[in-house]
């Protein structure tokens, strides 16, 4: 399995945790984001998204990091990290979208905005409130839960806690969302939890 | 099964044609988008999320339009309309992921400004922009493949169907994109597919 990453990819980030807490065997490239290797002609064969990460594993690509790390958790993980059943399947998935939308397209455009001055999709205040969606929900969640989408650890942790940990760049502070700071420092205690 | 739907509300069209296909036994409940009764108190404690659809089963809510498909799928529609194995479970979330974010905040947030005047994330030149990057992808494998995951459908077409249907409301000209065009023609082709 070859896993691409950026070295300042939060995205790439969620990879590399799920890795490490299931100590998967891989091959890492590293894609030069700032040289914009991640939208050279090359890259885009392999990701016609043109983002980091993305896996190849026995001619499959998988060209989205939620996507990515369900490939892992199905092939490494057992039903641990991701089950299979209807309603466990499904409350993992919902962390997973929301990961992708009101926390990455929210939260994480408003920080790469203020600390790229890159501007895609959005005002600084546009990507605030809609980031805030996600912190209100997974604060109501956390308030009387150890974990985002079961009573164990799933992938939904390595998903949701990148782009959450650095909303404050975003100017977002987390100082109302209690219940999330706990979740973060128990998920930096899980056994292979890896720092960026 | 309980399911929660707005009656113009594009994420509710993808539920209700997964639950046609599978003649999936289910109670609707429709909620009155109109005079905001997916942003009241009420439905707030079934949906923190103020969206539909929502979907209640045996005690369990699920929030998310995309995990609402998963439910379905893996309560009713065996391995046909999501695999469970990493590779085809990978590949599918992919789509259902980019349904929510290119998909969604790019080509439906466009289209929502124009027709409702209401901007909540980006302009619709950014909007416009994001969403193209879906149809690309989109553009690319359908050239060569029927479906959008696999070799079969799965509920990544009913996931992006929708949004890209709407597009044009968005002033997202489809013509570019003659493979996807013949895509939404085979979706409407399917035995049960419904129309909004």
């Amino acid at each position: 399995m070859k896993v691409y990453l950026g070295t300042v990819s939060g995205n790439s980030y969620k990879l590399r945790i799920l890795l490490s807490l299931l100590k998967a065997p891989h091959e890492v490239v590293i894609i030069d984001m700032k040289n914009k290797q991640h939208k050279s002609a090359g890259f885009l064969k392999i990701n016609p998204r043109g983002e980091v990460p993305a896996l190849e594993d026995g001619g499959k690509v998988i060209w989205d990091s939620a996507a990515c790390l369900v490939y892992v958790a199905r092939k490494y993980g057992g039903e641990q990290w991701l089950p299979t059943d209807a309603a466990g399947l499904a409350e993992v998935t919902q962390w997973l979208v929301l990961a992708a939308t009101e926390i990455q397209c929210g939260l994480q455009y408003a920080r790469r905005g203020v600390v790229q001055g890159r501007w895609t999709l959005g005002t600084l205040e546009e990507g605030q409130a809609f980031g805030r969606i996600a912190l209100n929900i997974a604060e109501q969640r956390l308030k009387n839960h150890d974990w985002l989408a079961l009573d164990r650890p799933t992938i939904a942790e390595p998903a949701c806690f990148p782009y959450i940990e650095t909303a404050p760049e975003g100017k977002v502070a987390l100082e109302p969302y209690p219940a999330i700071i706990k979740w973060m420092e128990r998920c930096k205690k899980l056994p292979g939890w890896v720092g960026r």
